[in-house]
């Protein structure tokens, strides 16, 4: 099942990070949240579950485990810069959800934080200097060898 | 468990996407794929699992269902506005997988059509005309109301 899509780094990542539970650890990451305690308590997660995830994202690279007390052992976890990078997927659904499914109850908006104006997250082409939509993005291979047919199916993207 | 999270539009989001199946089935869509057998057959994914998870996205507004042929019924599943919204997220996750993920067999990369430009997908403000990165963005209520002590703690993002 998957053969296809199992072997992409899509499936990977979404193997990875591809739970609400994880996704909302990272959230709580990128708030400042580092020890296993405050997440526990910010998230209202089951430890149990809190530590598969934070097991899983530590051996995929996502976060990284210090210890900061020794007796009894304690640990914080932090994200990797490889974590951070996963900031733009997780403000995408957070302003998606604040769009598409906010209750209306007070609503919130991701701003600029020097000047508050709501962010805008467009794709940008550094060589024609301009921001465009999804539609115009062609996924390509980063070698410079020409495509197999099948390889050429699963680039045609996003 | 997760009285403040379940809450939050991030929360429902993740309740509606927040699976991978979900995120394969909105990349085809993407891809132009509508029809069921079609889903089927590009993701490989199983048939009942596919069924549950097309329900729930047209429940959730992020799809829309359409019949095609009447005897015997058949339908094709489009994304709605809200649906195609989601590609944002979507690149995002890509994009990291591919950069943090990928196997080194022929990676590929996405890049702006015309040009053939690795895509970049930055934060964006219109007012100071500058990109961005996720330290600089504050979350803040969307109506004038002064905000909750609770709600404030919940808006520090993203």
């Amino acid at each position: 099942m998957g053969e296809r899509t199992e072997h992409t780094p899509l499936e990977r990542t979404l193997q990875l990070v591809g739970d609400r539970w994880s996704i909302l650890i990272i959230r709580a990451a990128l708030r400042g949240v580092r020890r296993f305690d405050d997440f526990a308590a910010d998230l209202g997660i089951a430890r149990p579950i809190l530590t598969k995830r934070l097991t899983r994202l530590v051996e995929g690279g996502v976060m990284a485990k210090d210890p900061y007390q020794e007796h009894p052992p304690r640990y914080e976890y932090r994200l990797t810069p490889a974590g951070v990078a996963l900031s733009p997927a997780l403000v995408a659904l957070i302003r998606w959800g604040e769009h598409h499914l906010a209750d209306g109850d007070s609503p919130i908006v991701l701003v600029h934080g020097p000047c508050g104006t709501e962010l805008e997250q467009g794709f940008w082409c550094r060589t024609c200097a301009t921001t465009f939509g999804p539609t115009a993005i062609r996924a390509q291979s980063a070698t410079t060898q020409p495509e197999h047919d099948s390889a050429q199916r699963d680039r045609t993207g996003p």
